[in-house]
């Protein structure tokens, strides 16, 4: 059994999602997100996620980690801002000794629904009936599914720069 | 007096240098680089600059953090990883209690040479002279030079989103 932490990061809103997966079975252990707020220094922001995060991998102790390959934003500005949240929380898993794979969004989205272009909707529905894990909010059930496809998935590791 | 520590980040080379200030005058403590290999895996680069990072703020104690504001680079790929980069420092000095002044590129060449429009090696000489500490490489002098424009503009701290 192995015990799977799903990573939807962002400045904003860091999804996570916690899965065990025996080879067979998927359980839903846990899910939530970490938000920061515009009107505190960038500085708290990053190290509010990193210590949030931090306690959330002390609490579930995952073995593994699938986080979603980043969609670059043709807005450089957003590709900052979303690079130093993807930053916080890639450093805080490898500090931790964890190892990352990535995913693109395709992948995770046909791993859930079958298609790689299923809406945000369609893939949070699919979470929580894969699941059985009731109401899960959009970040979140990002994260989930992440966490889900790293399962299917777990043999052939995309870690990428 | 103050220990102050300027920081340059970059994902393959992150430059930080330490002054002391007490109103008056500027002494070098100690500068470098951190450096990370782009064949590494994305998760041990960014934790290789937390930890080095750590380190150094153990190291010389620090009290006040200066750092250039970033330059959006046009490409969102290069803006994403400086971004991840910046947000493992900023992180890292945010978590260890650290605040942290931005300062923009134009405003610390002022602050050094005089001028917004110095280059990189008037900067990296007028850094040698003004603290009287030998070649420095150029990701260590700008880090230096950072140290240098918060050391005088320590009053109006820039906190930048």
């Amino acid at each position: 059994m192995s015990r799977i932490l799903g990573l939807d990061p962002g400045l904003h809103t860091t999804g996570w999602g916690i899965v065990d997966y025996d080879g067979l079975r998927l359980r839903h252990i846990a899910h939530g997100t970490i938000v920061t707020l515009a009107v505190d220094e960038i500085s708290s922001r990053l190290s509010c996620i990193f210590k949030q995060l931090s306690d959330i991998v002390e609490k579930y102790s995952p073995k593994e980690v699938g986080i979603e390959s980043v969609f670059v934003n043709k807005n450089p500005e957003s590709s900052l801002k979303l690079g130093m949240a993807r930053g916080a929380v890639i450093c805080c898993v490898g500090v931790l000794g964890l190892k990352i794979a990535e995913y693109t969004p395709n992948k995770i989205k046909k791993s859930i629904v079958g298609s790689g272009h299923a809406t945000k909707d369609q893939v949070s529905l699919m979470v929580q009936k894969l699941l059985n894990c009731g109401n899960v909010k959009l970040d979140a059930a990002d994260a989930l599914a992440t966490a889900v496809c790293h399962a299917h998935h777990k043999t052939s590791y995309e870690v990428r720069e």
